[in-house]
């Protein structure tokens, strides 16, 4: 076999912007579409989207959540009842303003000027103004409620600098939309939801996260409150991955969500939106990709074990097949995680060799190899993509079990495989993240000039709120840095504050951010 | 328990339409949205449809195809390529002309005059040509081929006359996209997503089909040849229900999807595409429903067995519940059709006889009610959906099997009530089905001004083209009828046709249609 290091034509370390493009590039991810802004989600990219769909939506319809579909289009007039909401989104929204085309004087295509809109519509940038509409139809009582529905949609907000997965005009997400009677079951709710999506970064896409409060000048537009769970990136910027909102009764009162309560009084709903994208597949690439391209944890991955018959087009290709279909038929049946294991017998035409980087590249969790002196031997040449080289000989670190034992140990290594992806990477995590800078100056010579692996920085301050806080976010600006959020689960504060010098009351994540 | 009969407040054989609409709301399926054509479709709905996205997905990966994700957002220069697609579609597109909302002098935000778009762009009616685009770059040899791609999407067509679930604005799909080396095998893709959507109709969705070519006026926009299937309603029209198209070279040429062949010569690909819509959950309701609501068939019901105890807030709820939870986690455990039973146990307030009629409108396959005396009988009270009503007594037909029985057999009953679903919808389509006219006369008279059950009529014809096919058409509209398909399974043609009077060559269905 081939010693061969068919490593990206990039490293992390030197351009980490260019090592990501390459890495979507190398496991055939994604690409651009030629339509501003937009991207083609490839069958990889899209395959490991679909794993992220099946396991939050499970834990979606777990908590009680019901899926349901509203429609693309947003009336202005529905926009323009929540002034913070639109004043959030009206610079980047893509507008519909006719229902026809015909052709020019010199046959070319133009709307049909005819067939123009009485009120544009807007493309949905989120559906809190849409949902919100059909909720004021459906709460009448407080018997209706809590009502908690979940959409999993495309969205478009027309973003001027756009980056695959990370930043896109259109992306894929779900947007859950939920109206409790009271102030305390919709907190519970937006937390209940900021801990789903820990649990499913952490448990499913191995990504730790800190989940915690954005402050008030990070809201989504309208909210009282935002809630979020920050990942870093192996470049030490934070992603922020997941968003929960408690809307307060804001929405409500805009689309008129009211109910009856057990006293016969009128009263607003207090609502409450969560959403998770497909920016996370950005987020897992920066996490756990490396120098030969994609990892994708075992929890994630289209395939999770694929087979690679070293086929010469001789009569003995038979006999081979047969075996590596035993091994095929030997995983199917198992279960790993709680699910199926998924395995795949790559026969397509082409040598293993090269075969087998494109699997490396695209970051299948185990290649399973098999030549005919494998077969002879009744053994396989596994590798691991988590344990990919052998540090001594600088050559893929191939293990070579019985047959037997490789069926009956697969399982346990894909579900090691996940914890161990996770604790590498909250480990890095970790290691990256500072708690003792206490003054501005020495805030700005940690980051410096270097755009990679600073890390974040835990601060201590005093929540100011609005021009002071205002003067905070200039300062950091000035850095580079944004305010990421305050830990739910932090040391209580004891120090001063690093930007106002006041007694802090809570800490916070400062980071460099995408 | 209440024997009043909650049916709909209109019966099918009175208004047709009216009744569907009636089932639509008293399932809790869909509603209006107040956004021109578009629909919200409420969870029991869109589970139904998340029940076929199920099962048809996996019918798609089974036959190798991936999915993947392309723009929504299509440039006029990629629909102008090919002349007979764009005149399709060009009546009935959403165009994007702005990417920001400004407020003008009175606060009314409108689009901003200076954010106009160069280019204006369609919302997709369907993909054709932005994934001939993606598949012009993937495809260079024949070793690229076959490419088979599925989408699941939302699309737009803007309808004036709209309908929920029938036709709207927008809607959501599959559509496949694949391309092929040959026409053979590109005319062998579209005639197997032609059988997958039979076999998907027919076993997942009881929905008999039949499966056929489209005459020529009534091919897909720039396809070679459209096959369908076609599903009678219970009003005896015909709905199209999925259809497959050859596209022959045509869509190659516009978009440059060319190989280089093994001879190393370059060649243009042949193409396909397949698409099935939320349109299926229309045919769902006209095929199933009845007098008293919706009847989903097992294979798509969100829930197969709902358990409503009669609880009367005492203290002997607690005994009731753990009775009921024993019958819920004995079913949980099982399989029906291939999958895990899906039972709710539904303790929401309210009265159980109440929400007996709710499930019954949605269509649940089976309810089992529980009181305190079935508690002490050691049995539970158990309904069919499908064999609702006593015909002697008037009353509901319960069914008292001892609780371990019913565990053993709702499986086995389930599996029944789907095939017995299928056979109702068949025979009662075979019986409304005349193949005896031979002359237009007889044709206008069995259909008449009737709008209710005429059924279908397979007539012998000669396949005119051109001119003449615009012949029969006239001829037909101003019988308000459309010639549906010719069979893939038909007799051979042994009389005259019945349009022209030449010797027939083949058989085709005439049907007043949706």
């Amino acid at each position: 076999m081939s010693a061969i290091r068919h490593a990206l034509s990039i490293k992390r370390e030197d351009d980490f912007a260019q090592w990501y493009q390459a890495v979507i590039a190398a496991a055939d991810m994604a690409e651009e579409s030629g339509v501003r802004g937009c991207m083609v989600i490839k069958p990889w990219g899209f395959g490991i989207w679909e794993r992220m769909q099946r396991l939050l939506d499970d834990r979606i319809k777990a908590a009680g959540i019901q899926n349901a579909y509203f429609p693309l289009f947003i009336p202005l007039a529905n926009f323009e009842r929540e002034a913070e909401h639109v004043d959030g989104f009206a610079k980047e929204m893509a507008v519909v303003t006719h229902h026809r085309l015909i052709a020019d004087g010199n046959g070319k295509l133009i709307p049909d000027p005819e067939a123009k809109l009485e009120e544009p519509l807007v493309v949905r940038p989120t559906s809190e103004t849409i949902i919100g509409d059909a909720m004021s139809r459906w709460v009448q009582s407080w018997r209706d409620l809590p009502l908690k529905i979940n959409q999993w949609a495309n969205v478009v907000r027309w973003e001027m600098r756009t980056r695959m997965f990370l930043r896109t005009s259109e992306f894929l997400w779900q947007e859950g939309h939920t109206a409790h009677a009271t102030q305390d079951e919709a907190r519970a709710e937006t937390l209940r939801a900021l801990e789903m999506y820990r649990a499913f970064a952490e448990e499913d896409a191995a990504l730790p996260v800190i989940a915690g409060e954005k402050p008030e000048n990070e809201r989504f537009p309208g909210a009282r409150e935002t809630w979020s769970i920050e990942a870093m990136m192996q470049d030490g910027k934070a992603l922020q991955a997941g968003t929960s909102h408690y809307l307060g009764t804001n929405f409500a009162q805009a689309a008129n969500i009211r109910y009856q309560d057990r006293e016969g009084q009128q009263a607003l709903c207090h609502t409450v939106s969560w959403g998770m994208s497909t920016r996370m597949v950005g987020g897992l690439i920066m996490t756990h990709g490396d120098d030969d391209g994609m990892r994708v944890p075992p929890a994630l991955a289209p395939q999770q074990v694929v087979i690679l018959p070293m086929l010469r087009e001789k009569p003995e290709d038979g006999a081979l097949l047969a075996y590596c279909e035993e091994v095929r038929a030997g995983l199917a049946g198992q279960s790993v995680l709680g699910e199926p294991l998924r395995v795949l017998l790559d026969t397509r035409p082409g040598k293993a060799a090269s075969k087998r980087w494109d699997w490396v590249r695209k970051g299948a969790p185990i290649v399973i190899e098999v030549g005919s002196r494998d077969m002879e031997n009744g053994v396989v040449s596994l590798l691991r993509r988590d344990e990919l080289w052998d540090a001594e000989t600088g050559k893929p670190r191939f293990q070579n079990p019985s047959r037997d034992v490789a069926v009956q140990t697969l399982s346990s290594i894909l579900a090691d495989m996940q914890t161990a992806m996770f604790t590498q990477a909250q480990e890095r995590r970790d290691a990256n993240i500072t708690q003792d800078i206490t003054d501005l100056g020495a805030l700005a010579e940690f980051f410096g000039e270097d755009q990679r692996y600073p890390g974040w920085v835990e601060v201590q301050w005093s929540r100011p709120t609005g021009e002071g806080l205002k003067a905070v976010e200039e300062q950091l600006k000035a850095l580079r840095l944004t305010l990421r959020n305050v830990p739910v689960h932090a040391l209580p504060a004891d120090g001063t504050c690093i930007f106002t010098g006041q007694p802090a009351i809570e800490r916070i994540y400062v980071a460099r951010a995408y």
